[in-house]
C-alpha cells in the first residue's frame, strides 16, 4: 500500500497552527449541546436564502444597465473562468471609500478566496529567501500564524501590551532581528477589536503606529474583518490604510461578517510599487494576482456576484446594512461583560470590557489548557477557547477566550452561570 | 514610500510558469478581434443564468428532503463557515462512482477550489524537506508547474513519447534523481486527452505506470479534467484511480469543464493513510484538510450548492449531462484535424489527432515563440499557444498547441486559413 507518515509531510501538518482549529472544531462537534462561547461565527438571525436569489440578479443587472454588457457576456462573467484579480473590484472599491475613507484604484485590488487566501498570496510573495520573518502582534489570530506556517515563514511575537501593540516592542524585535541576520518583511495587526483579544488602537496609536514602522521600513499588514461592529456609543476610528500616505499598509479586508462566510469572498489592498530588474513598475496587486493564479486561478464568479449584489443593494455600503447585526453584537458583548461583572465581584477573575467586535478575554488565577476545556465541555456543557491557541510559545496561559456573536442573551446568561461554576471549582 | 523590487520578493515570481499564463492573458486582450485556438475554455454555448437559480434550489431542498435538514440548518449550509472538507463530498462520490468506477469513502474527498487549489494542497503536504522533487510527464499543463513553484518543489520531466508517458524514462528518472539524493514524491500524469499534448494512455499503459509507480515506491497524481470528451466513436479508458489496487493514486478532479468554471469547485481524493508517530492512523484528506483551513478556509458553500445542485439535477452522472458539450467537442476537433489535412497535405506540417478533449498539437519546421504568437496576433488575427509553455528547458520548441473548445466551425476554417497563412509566410 503507498500510505504515507506524518512526519514525511510538510512540517506545518504537525505544528500547534495548523492543529489548533482542528482541535477547536473537533470539540464542538463532539459536545453539540455545549453552548458554545467559542466560535466566531457571524450572527445567522438575518440569513435567507431568497438574499442569494435576489443578489444574482441585482449583481447580472448591474453588468447590464451599468457596465453595458450583452446577455452572452452577462453569462460568460458568471460561468467561465475571469478576470484573476477578480469581477467586484470596482464595487469593493466603492465600498473602501464610503465605509473606510480609504481612496483606492480598483486595480491595486485583488479579490480573494476569503481574507485567509488573502494572507497567503501576501505571505508567499514576501517571503522571498529564509532570513524573511513576519512581525505579528500578539496573542494573534491562528489563520495568520497558519498561513506563515504553510509558506515556511518563521513568526516573531509583538507584545500587544495594553493598547493593542506595544511600539517599544516592536522597535526592539526588529532590532534583534535584523541584529541576528534576518529580515522582517512586515507587522501583522489587528487594529480594531482584535481577534484574540478585543483591544484596538486609539487615533494617536495608529498614528505612531505608522510613524515606527516608516523609520523601521516595514511594511503593515492591517487586518480589518470587525471594524463595523464597534459598541453602542463608541466611534469608528480610521483604519490605518486611510491614514497611510506612503503605501505603508497592505489592507487585508473580509466580507465573512459583514455580508456572509459562506461566499468566501475577501480581498487585499496591495497599491505598492514592484519595480523589475528591467525598469519596468507594476503594482504588488499584479504580482498577488499571479500568485492567485496557481492556488484557486478565480475567486468564484458566482460568489462574487452575491457579494457584489449584496453590496449594490446597499448603495455600497456595508455600515448601513449591518446595524442590526452591530446592535446584536453590542448587546451582546455588554450581556458578556456585566455577566461577567454579576458573577465575579472579588476582583480574582478579570476581563476585558472592548469596545466592539465579538472578543472578551477572561483571565483566571489558574493555567487554563486543552484538558480544561475539555473538561468544561463534558462536565459543565460550555465551550470557550484556551487563549494559550493564540499564543506561539509553551508556557502556561492563564486565560480564555469568549466570543458573543452567535449566540443570545438568554444563552450568554446560561453560558456565563456555567462557566462560573467551572471557574469557581478550580480555585 | 514601501515600494518593493521583484527581486525581493518570491522566486516563483520571476518564473516562467507564473509569467507564461499572465503573458498568454495579455496577448488575447490585446488582440479581441483575433479569432483564439488558444484558450482551453469550455463551450459557453448552453450556459444560463436561470440554472444558477434552480441548482441552488434543487440543493437546497436535497438538504431538507434527503438529508433531515430544518430551515435553519438549510441557511446555516449556505452562508455559515462549515465543514473544511466540504458539503458536496457525498454526491462528488456518487458521481465518482457512476461516471468513473472509483468507490471511495466521501471521507476520503476534499472538495476545494477548483482542481488547483487541490495541487496546491497535495504538494504542499508532500514537499517536506530540500531534497523533495516532484515528477511531471512533459509536456506539462503550466498549473501543475506552478503550484509547484509555489511549495518550492523542483520539477524534474519524465517524457511523454508517443503514448503519453514513457516508462522507461520514468524509471531512469527516478533512479537519477535518487542517486543525487533527491527524494521523488510523486508523478504528475493526465492520462486522458492531456493538456498539452491530447494524448492518452491506453489500458495496458495505465497498467503498467500503476505496477512500475509500485516498483519505484513513486505516488501518481491523476489530473483528469476532459475524461469525459473522448470523440466520436472513442470508448473511455477506466482511470488510473479506478485500476488502483493499493491507494497508488491521488485523483485530481475539475468540474470546470463538466459543469461551469465560474463556480471554482474541484476536488481531490486522498485515500492513503497517514500515519502518527503516536501510532494513530488518519486519512490523507484529513491531512489536506488542516492546509485547506489554512488557505481558502472552506470551498465557497454557494458555489458547491451550485455544483451540487448540477449533479442532483443529473441523478450525480456528468456523461449524459455533457452529451451536447461532448458533441460539439467532437465535431470542433475533428474540423481541426481535418482542416489541417486539407490545408497541409505535404508532410512539412504535422500534427496530433487526439482520441478527444480540447488539443491539437502542430509540429513545424521552424522554432515557436512568444514573438511568433505576437506576429500571428497582429498581422494574422489568430491566436495559439507556443507549446514551448509547456516545457521547462529553454531549447526551441517547434510546435503549438490549437484549442478547439470554445469555438465554433466557421471559426475554425478562419483561423485555420489564417494559420496556414503564417506557417506558409515561415517556411
Amino acid at each position: 500500500m503507498a500510505d504515507l507518515q506524518v512526519l514525511d509531510l510538510h512540517a506545518s501538518l504537525t505544528d500547534r497552527a495548523l492543529n489548533s482549529m482542528n482541535f477547536l472544531n473537533e470539540i464542538s462537534h463532539h459536545y453539540p449541546d455545549a453552548i458554545s462561547l467559542a466560535a466566531g461565527r457571524p450572527s445567522e438571525e438575518f440569513y435567507a436564502i431568497e438574499d442569494l436569489h435576489s443578489y444574482l440578479d441585482i449583481f447580472s443587472r448591474h453588468l447590464c444597465d451599468d457596465l453595458g454588457y450583452d446577455e452572452e457576456a452577462v453569462r460568460r462573467t458568471l460561468f467561465q473562468y475571469g478576470r484573476t484579480k477578480g469581477i467586484v473590484h470596482h464595487l469593493v472599491a466603492r465600498n473602501l471609500a464610503l465605509d473606510e475613507g480609504i481612496e483606492v484604484d480598483p486595480e491595486a485590488l485583488v479579490i480573494t478566496v476569503g481574507c485567509q487566501e488573502a494572507m497567503v498570496l501576501v505571505l508567499r510573495a514576501l517571503r522571498a529567501d529564509p532570513k524573511d520573518v513576519l512581525l505579528v502582534v500578539s496573542p494573534a489570530y491562528v489563520g495568520i500564524t497558519g498561513a506563515a506556517r504553510l509558506v515556511d515563514l518563521p513568526v516573531l511575537s509583538v507584545a500587544g501590551g495594553n493598547d493593542g501593540v506595544d511600539l517599544e516592542d516592536l522597535v526592539a524585535v526588529v532590532k534583534a532581528a535584523r541584529a541576528e541576520g534576518l529580515r522582517p518583511r512586515a507587522c501583522y495587526v489587528m487594529p480594531d477589536f482584535a481577534n484574540p483579544s478585543g483591544l484596538s488602537l486609539d487615533l494617536e496609536s495608529r498614528r505612531r503606529l505608522l510613524t515606527v514602522a516608516a523609520e523601521q521600513e516595514l511594511l503593515l499588514l492591517e487586518d480589518n474583518p470587525y471594524g463595523l461592529f464597534p459598541a453602542a456609543g463608541v466611534d469608528r476610528v480610521p483604519t490605518l490604510k486611510s491614514l497611510d500616505t506612503e503605501r505603508r499598509v497592505i489592507y487585508l479586508g473580509s466580507f465573512a461578517k459583514t455580508a456572509l462566510p459562506g461566499a468566501r469572498v475577501g480581498y487585499v489592498v496591495a497599491d505598492q510599487t514592484v519595480a523589475a530588474p528591467d525598469g519596468s513598475v507594476g503594482l504588488l496587486a499584479d504580482e498577488l494576482s499571479k500568485i492567485k493564479s496557481m492556488v484557486t486561478v478565480n475567486t468564484s464568479a458566482v460568489a462574487q456576484a452575491v457579494i457584489g449584489g449584496k453590496l449594490l443593494a446597499n448603495d455600497c455600503s456595508l455600515v448601513a446594512a449591518n446595524q442590526r447585526e452591530r446592535a446584536i453584537y453590542a448587546d451582546n458583548l455588554r450581556a458578556v461583560t456585566d455577566g461577567l461583572a454579576a458573577r465575579f465581584p472579588g476582583g480574582e477573575v478579570t476581563w476585558t470590557v472592548p469596545s466592539g467586535g465579538f472578543f472578551v478575554v477572561v483571565t483566571v488565577p489558574f493555567a487554563v489548557d486543552d484538558a480544561l476545556l475539555e473538561k468544561s465541555a463534558h462536565e459543565y456543557g460550555v465551550l470557550w477557547t484556551p487563549m494559550s491557541h493564540f499564543y506561539d510559545g509553551d508556557g502556561p496561559i492563564t486565560a480564555l477566550r469568549l466570543s458573543c456573536s452567535s449566540v443570545t442573551p438568554d444563552q450568554i446568561d446560561a453560558a456565563l452561570n456555567r462557566l462560573a461554576a467551572l471557574i469557581t471549582d478550580q480555585l
